[in-house]
């Protein structure tokens, strides 16, 4: 059966991903009293002393809110903040089995982005953390900066930065594989969407110099006056060789192809037209913008995609939970471009030299060693930044 | 030790009362198809078809908001938000040991009401009702109300009316230890923030017609014109013999006294000045209005404080787990006043008529008939009253 009707049925089945656990049995009275009143007025004057209280005495130290406003669920669009649900109990099933987060979604009922930020920044006291999903662009980049603003707890938009974390170990271990130097390698980003905007801004910040953005319009360049909004900033931040046209212009030459745009836009010429040992990262879900046999058939080297069926998925489980359990285990304020920076290395370095090859590139999502290198390497940049209170 | 200093201690080692559990392990790709991408696609487009399937596609059937914005917490008042955290994750703790309910705290870092509102309203796409939670007067009310008129989910603020869904059980009782009828009985209420308030217009509700609010001003009577807010509203609805004057003055001759107000204030010879067979209850907490030996020794027949250390405890755990249990199981659309006082018949049935004494007038928190018997008889409610769709 077809697997997303197995998941239907499943999800009838299951009523819920996720529940809630008592940490403190609560028999007798004497529980009640220490639980609950009186004894509980304690811990709350302790915290009105000291707000860091909080981190103590409650479990917001390991929380991290879930949010959506259903307006760019999955591949699906604007399905609306109830019919997210599914996905954001997910993703908080997931924050609980791969990193032993405490996650809670919660799902907006407004796609205004300054109800949407007010309502995080008031409910931002019970949570150590916010994962933002699913909120369509250009309206996540502006919610984004402004809840980065506002909250003194870690926020981050895993669509954008998870893809760009995973993305960015792929492209460094590709490049390993074919030999090739990052800051000398000419890559195009197809579909300059939120992912695809975060992928470059993080490349470019590992230090890649020449990124050429492509969508269904042409090749992103500054000093083109049709563009609008954060494209006109990305145009100032990449393409160096002012490339204009079209996909199959600009992919002439170049060493790495990333995709999140749309079924089937990369040809084999295409493929062929790349410089030698081309890298394919053709990560649109379901249908990649290329089928990995058809690009190895046209040429390329390493191929991945967003599939488990195929080598090298990019798949967001491997960042998400390391990021945030570093995040809270150091209790850092912020989720800095230094940390992004630092789980994506040390994602790459967990295949070693000896291991990688062109069909492994990145370790899988099961692979236990994955949340505790990201972790570490997230707590370790941030308190070297000063950012974190332990 | 003092259970404060206890308790504080116990919130330190328990970093957290409550966590998250996974209902599905997620242990291989196919686990994560099927809870997550690309699986979960499916139960999403159910829901954007028919939301009402989010109750069954995902916890929402079991989950509940505990909402404050740390204003009236417990008796220390206005400690602010965070500082309310021990309280609404002990709160959840004890929905989830008594009920089984999924309850999740949420502080909120406005005291404004629009603010308060059109949050909550935005988030309760994720929740299966709300439990407003040490929310001070007189903004309390119209919080509760306005909720109630924009979610379609239920409202319930507790220290409203779960305090008068038990006072309600209790007076019933003890007028049957006294062989006293409702609504022939003389009723003084000291207090009249919003629990008082709320227990007054439910025990009216259920028979009651000669109660009388005081606070520290005076007796509130109708045509008085330094009344503001709730209290012009209250002095219509009770009051029949438009009493005025002192606490002392308005409780001579009187059956019932119920005290929401402040330690001490009732006198002995205040209680000596009452009807035949006096009931008094005060619960004030931690130190109620009068001692329960001294308000014997001056002839009061039933004695109920907010005590545990005392017989015939106002505890709210009492009322709100069942409550809620009732609501959810149904899929109530609201908490009707019918369903309250359903909820208070169905506690003061639970003593039989030869147990029923003037030590023993409401069930023990851990009489475990008590959830099964309060939700049941909400759910009966909510049903005859056409708002249940299950």
């Amino acid at each position: 059966m077809d697997i997303r009707k197995r998941s239907l049925e499943k999800h009838y089945e299951w009523r819920g991903k996720i529940s809630i656990a008592s940490s403190v049995e609560v028999k007798d009275m004497e529980a009640l009293a220490l639980a609950y009143t009186p004894g509980v007025a304690e811990p709350c004057l302790e915290i009105q002393k000291d707000i860091e209280k909080s981190y103590e005495l409650t479990r917001r130290w390991n929380t991290v809110a879930v949010v959506t406003d259903g307006t760019a669920i999955l591949g699906l669009g604007d399905i609306g903040p109830e019919a997210g649900m599914p996905v954001m109990e997910g993703k908080c099933l997931l924050f609980h089995e791969f990193a032993g987060i405490d996650a809670v979604p919660i799902c907006i009922k407004s796609k205004d982005v300054d109800e949407i930020v007010r309502t995080v920044e008031l409910i931002s006291g019970s949570f150590g953390g916010i994962n933002l999903e699913d909120i369509s662009a250009p309206r996540c980049f502006e919610v984004e900066r402004r809840l980065k603003e506002v909250c003194d707890i870690p926020v981050f938009h895993d669509d954008q930065h998870g893809t760009a974390i995973i993305a960015g170990a792929a492209v460094r271990n590709a490049l390993r594989v074919v030999g090739k130097k990052l800051g000398e390698a000419r890559i195009v980003i197809n579909g300059a969407g939120s992912a695809g905007i975060a992928i470059g801004r993080l490349i470019m910040a590992a230090g890649a110099t020449d990124v050429v953005f492509v969508d269904r319009f042409g090749a992103i360049c500054d000093g083109d006056p049709t563009l609008t909004g954060e494209h006109v900033k990305i145009a100032k931040e990449s393409n160096p060789r002012r490339l204009r046209g079209s996909l199959a212009d600009v992919i002439r030459g170049s060493d790495v192809f990333i995709g999140v745009s749309a079924p089937g836009v990369l040809k084999p010429e295409m493929v062929r037209s790349m410089a030698e040992d081309p890298v394919i990262f053709a990560i649109a879900n379901p249908t990649p913008e290329i089928m990995p046999d058809e690009a190895k058939a046209a040429g390329a080297a390493v191929v991945g995609t967003g599939r488990s069926d195929f080598p090298n998925q990019i798949n967001n489980v491997l960042a998400f939970p390391g990021v945030f359990r570093g995040a809270l285990d150091c209790r850092a304020s912020d989720i800095t471009e230094d940390m992004k920076l630092a789980a994506s290395s040390a994602l790459a370095a967990l295949v070693a030299d000896d291991e990688l090859s062109a069909e492994y590139i990145l370790p899988t999502p099961f692979d236990p060693r994955v949340v505790p290198a990201v972790s570490k390497a997230v707590a370790d940049a941030a308190r070297k930044a000063g950012i974190a209170k332990k």
